[in-house]
């Protein structure tokens, strides 16, 4: 075995938002919920982490760089997934380039890694979720392990809890497990990406000057001090997971959207519930959750979802793109970009859906009347950052092309 | 019996705040809760409603005026209370003036009302509480009714759920019964004003664009679609409820915080996990949470309690004089008056705690320095409308000097 060989493998894999949400943990280091939980994995084209991992016998030690920037891989929640990973690593060989690593190397092998977010980190749309995911899915290329995508997941799943349920496209449900030691706490898919086309997603980043509550934290002192928290896991979501799986293998907008609605009001119930209180939808939020709700009320017949995670950022599905021109209408109405903000940057992803909406410049949005059912409307410009249109997407994926590697294939540094 | 004679009384009653919250009926007619609620009555010098009810041969119809201006008395709130009064009404004879009222008489003589808040009604300060309660307090004196306070309350309580608690000072306990007419369902006084004199109370009226959600169709909403709501009513507050005695027993003030605020929050909580979502609190809401949790912690032991009603105004319950001087500089650094506000409008009711606090006007305001435990902090101008500071209170009262009376003793109109 040569000193100076670099193996490589680069894979990008999607974020999720949960519709029916995980909120409580069981267990804190194995990171095992209290209830199952739903979500949609969002189009990897706009929401997506891009992982490197490479193996080099010149490697010193495991190094992780995160946007461009190292970080410590010392805490538990890496540790417990590369060591967990290791352990299923097997034999793999590269004849072209003479390069072969035994079982019982891996133990000895430093490995580099560097991962990337193609949207802003900070942002609250749960980086970490496919971050964490495509930190193993990668890994378990590199290191031929032979465990599929659940299997997968449970790993994912002790780096942060969510992660596992980006191992999928479509539809995805956390199976919340019984077993002490988390081996059956994993993801599975529902659905693929492609068994409901008609969905489109629209994203409202929001503006907010508050700090949030980490949902580690908060996950914590809503198991330790909500009297609701329980009620919630043991008697309300079984029942409304059942309903939520119905909804999608049905395609049932009407359901679906009852259901996701109520389960997000449900988990910031809780978080209100909590001691401290903890709030992560602020005035905007609540206002997006009034229109859609009118809106909803006006049409007969639900024309939008919305969830809401550890912040507050609105996550808005459409049941389908007429929908969805009709919502960004809405949107961009009662929440216009700054004067200094063209349209090009305030709403990103898949743009075609500004010309369903017929806006094609910012002219076209001051334009925009009043949404019918809420009559002569106040708008409120600034209150969000920026919009990101998406769609259900395809799970994690290797990329073959070397390009779009992030270490450089010589020295295994970043690029 | 002459037929131009007026024979009237003139009441004054408190409004009152929940510690334990009432949210849920569970008969709409009869107004009867799902819960017991507790509640503190405030003092009637700083908010109150005065009523004057008269009766006179010469009255064509019952007729009110709220605030001046006159009112339906055709809802059946109000024929609820003006039917289970008259039917308890007994005679009536004022000797010097000549009259007598046989108890049959009052089921043909006519009613004037004329009633008046002395805080601004649209505040969202539970206005109709201290209405009901005063409208059957006065019309029991006028109508010589010998029902004491308690069976008088289960009567308000019809006019408006938590009209029921006004009936007594001090700290009163609404107890939701058990019989299906609601005999049982009554309020009674857990102590008096004098119990527990340290207590200060600090009102924040939050200035607010949204239109609230009326509380009557807020709690139907939720008793039909809260999962949360019937196990709060069920499992939660009734230890609540004996913990929160105890407490006031006790002068408790740290029991009494923690529970106080747990039970605000759980309301809101459910208010959120109803459908249609209910938002009372708004971001300024939010933000003096954050506060009092904040200096709460860092003090140890708290030093104040919140609590929210069906609205955003925040109810700042302080352990002492010395904690409400300090609870109102920080107040005032966070939510400055607006440059064209002057002090003495800006906080209302008793001023005295202004001197306590070194705030003689507005410079002081200006001065003062951000609170130890939050560093450099923001302030927000004008997200608050004015505070009244007050302190618990007595319950009502019969007002023997007739220049107080609203309606003329002549005509029996409005003076």
């Amino acid at each position: 075995m040569g000193e100076k060989w670099v193996l490589m493998k680069t894979a990008q894999t999607p974020t999720n938002i949960a519709v029916i949400k995980y909120w409580g943990k069981r267990d804190e280091t194995l990171i095992l919920p209290v209830n199952d939980s739903i979500s949609v994995t969002l189009d990897p084209a706009h929401l997506c982490t891009t992982t490197t991992v490479a193996v080099s016998p010149a490697f010193q030690q495991d190094r992780m760089w995160l946007n461009g920037k190292e970080i410590s891989l010392s805490g538990g929640r890496y540790q417990n997934c590369l060591r967990e990973i290791r352990k299923r690593a097997r034999e793999v060989e590269d004849k072209e380039r003479g390069i072969k690593i035994e079982k019982k190397d891996w133990e000895k092998l430093h490995l580099h890694i560097a991962s990337y977010n193609n949207f802003p980190t900070a942002a609250g749309l749960a980086s970490s979720a496919a971050g964490f995911a495509c930190l193993v899915f990668a890994l378990a290329k590199l290191m031929n392990v032979s465990e599929d995508e659940s299997q997968l997941s449970a790993i994912a799943r002790q780096g942060s809890g969510s992660a596992c349920r980006s191992l999928f496209g479509g539809f995805v449900k956390w199976i919340m497990g019984k077993e002490d030691d988390g081996s059956d706490s994993l993801a599975v898919q529902l659905v693929d990406e492609k068994h409901w086309e008609d969905l489109f997603i629209i994203i409202a980043v929001v503006s907010s000057r508050q700090k949030e509550t980490s949902s580690t934290s908060g996950m914590r002192e809503s198991v330790e001090t909500s009297s609701l928290l329980q009620h919630r896991a043991k008697e309300v979501v079984p029942k409304r997971t059942i309903q939520m799986e119905e909804a999608i293998q049905n395609r049932d907008f009407a359901s679906f959207a009852k259901l996701a609605c109520a389960d997000s009001n449900q988990f910031h119930a809780v978080c209100l519930d909590t001691l401290p209180p903890i709030f992560y939808m602020n005035d905007t939020s609540h206002r997006i959750i009034s229109y859609v709700e009118k809106w909803n009320r006006s049409e007969g017949t639900p024309q939008v979802a919305y969830t809401f995670d550890a912040g507050p950022n609105a996550v808005l599905i459409a049941r389908d793109r007429k929908a969805a021109a009709q919502l960004i209408q809405r949107l961009l109405f009662y929440f216009p970009p700054k004067s200094d903000t063209d349209l090009d940057s305030y709403l990103l992803g898949d743009k075609t859906i500004l010309k369903d909406a017929g806006l094609e410049g910012l002219k076209d949005v001051e334009a925009l009347s009043p949404p019918p059912e809420n009559g002569s409307a106040q708008k409120y410009p600034g209150d969000v950052s920026y919009f990101i249109c998406t769609r259900p997407g395809k799970g994690p994926v290797l990329l073959s092309n070397d390009k779009l590697a992030l270490l450089d294939p010589e020295t295994g540094l970043p690029k």
